[in-house]
């Protein structure tokens, strides 16, 4: 058995929660939160929630802490931190920070003598490995990701901070065109604007000035200036009946050439067509929980990735198993 | 540098030695042949055929002796018996037959001291990966393979064997129906015939009766009878033009369920569009030859397969830079 706790009960804590019931060699400890955890209602009976101040004290009772703090400031701290006492996982995102992150978490697990393992997930993870493994089997090719067509709530929150506006859903899509081409072995070189499209569900203020925020949005600097972006106007009930779910998915495509005189192509893609995000992320993380308690049972100690593990960790299945029936 | 070793030049055996130049921390040793090595021309200058009968003479010239027999007769025979002197890599691809291969294998490996890698390529190899990746993923689905579109050598080699037949190529297609149907979760429940049909060019020779050859080829059992199949009759010259390419592909398909409630649908898919089936192979093979290397020199001995292998020992980069730029 792998005694898993999870440290804050968002979207993501809610989907690593679910994954935990659908491994059999997989239980749920407790969930630690900043919050009030008289105020916290969890789906699993009989699970203690505590406040993250007890986490110390439950050290001798979890393998692994699944950490689902965000990116931007949680995890650098959160991190670090809890790899002082458990194993720990998380899903950090910020690809540019992921070096110092990763220097961070990995001091701090060799000093404690913990594993850890970093940006797991489906981007960075299986994305990762799959850009990494195209790219060991094919030198010499194009690497190309495409997102969507999913919901980003890092563009949803941006809508929803301009004047007059009650709520909002971004979908991020990739453009059909563009897909087609690589898949083709066309080896397109693509703009931003070529690659995605954005489309906006936009609930307004009554009498707000729809051109005005329409405009707002679509010259957004970073976020959506670079796009060819839809905007589209309805009610709360619209937005609440029709974009309630948070879908995602996207695209790893490497196209590359082999033969003497580099006369063959291949394509290599991997897709994901996901109808809630942080539920695969959660299953994600819940496989990778599995190896990494068994990396700690090795007596291996420091951080890793994804790239560091080997598959057949992430299985519950014997080799044998696994040798007869996946191979 | 690793230091690679060929044994069979034949289609697989070319594609490695063309992989190899791919690579700049490759290098290819020699190759080693079962015919008058003066027969044998290769396409590297400055490379030395042996027979394999001079095999063990090379044994400290060699870091990965990778091993091209078929895996029928020669490689479980040749596989064991070579994992006396160096590490080695196979493509072995008898599924029902890994478990004993791997087991006499492992042994010769362990007593001798080396690496050996079995099953390497992309069915098994690639797609195993994929199917062991999304299981451990999504617990509760279902997995589906489709081949193609691609040349079935032994499908191809079938007909050949048909009196007043000449030449023949087979391809294997998936059926566009059966992909879309999975693709969009509805998990079918897909016969051998509603998964692939089966298109045949056949060369026939002057005054041959294409009824009967067509009949035989339809009804024959195994190879074809399970399937919707084609037979077009064209000439030499046409199956010489626009049939030379060894193509092949497929896809790697997990539907599975997550949520509370199993509410949620995901779709895992990975495929591969190859123009050169023996050169992606060969491809594959050498990234996993530089593994086979390195895990050796950490000191580890035996029967190893794609599972066992972290994805990072696969990459001439270092950690850091997969890191920084694939993570």
């Amino acid at each position: 058995m792998t005694r898993v706790g999870i440290l804050g009960y968002g979207n993501l804590g809610r989907g690593i929660e679910s994954a935990i019931r659908q491994n059999k060699d997989m239980e749920l400890v407790c969930v630690f939160t900043r919050r009030d955890p008289a105020s916290v209602k969890i789906a699993t009976e009989g699970v203690k929630v505590l406040n993250v101040s007890e986490a110390e004290s439950m050290k001798d009772k979890i393998d692994v802490l699944i950490i689902c703090g965000g990116s931007a400031t949680d995890l650098p701290k959160q991190t670090p931190e809890y790899a002082k006492f458990f194993n720990v996982i998380d899903s950090f995102d910020t690809h540019a920070n992921i070096p110092t992150h990763f220097a961070n978490v990995d001091k701090a697990a060799k000093e404690s003598g913990h594993v850890a393992l970093i940006s797991c997930g489906w981007d960075p993870g299986m994305f990762s490995l799959n850009r990494l493994y195209a790219n060991c089997i094919l030198p010499e090719g194009n690497d190309y990701t495409f997102w969507g067509k999913g919901v980003s709530q890092g563009h949803s929150d941006a809508i929803r901070r301009i004047d007059g506006v009650l709520d909002a859903r971004q979908y991020t899509v990739p453009v059909p065109e563009a897909l087609a081409s690589v898949r083709n072995g066309e080896n397109p070189e693509l703009t931003t604007r070529q690659k995605h499209t954005r489309e906006c569900y936009v609930v307004v203020k009554e009498g707000a000035d729809k051109a005005r925020i329409e405009n707002e949005i679509k010259t957004m600097p970073n976020y959506f200036a670079d796009y060819d972006t839809t905007v589209n106007f309805i009610s709360q009930e619209e937005l609440d009946r029709d974009h309630k779910g948070i879908p995602h998915g996207g695209f790893v495509i490497r196209s590359g050439k082999t033969g003497f005189n580099k006369e063959n192509n291949h394509i290599i893609e991997y897709s994901l067509k996901l109808d809630s995000n942080p539920e695969f992320t959660g299953s994600v993380i819940t496989a990778y929980a599995r190896a990494a308690h068994r990396l700690a049972k090795e007596g291996q100690t420091g951080c890793k990735t994804v790239f560091d593990v080997a598959p057949a960790y992430l299985s519950p299945l014997s080799a044998e198993e696994m040798r007869a029936h996946l191979l």
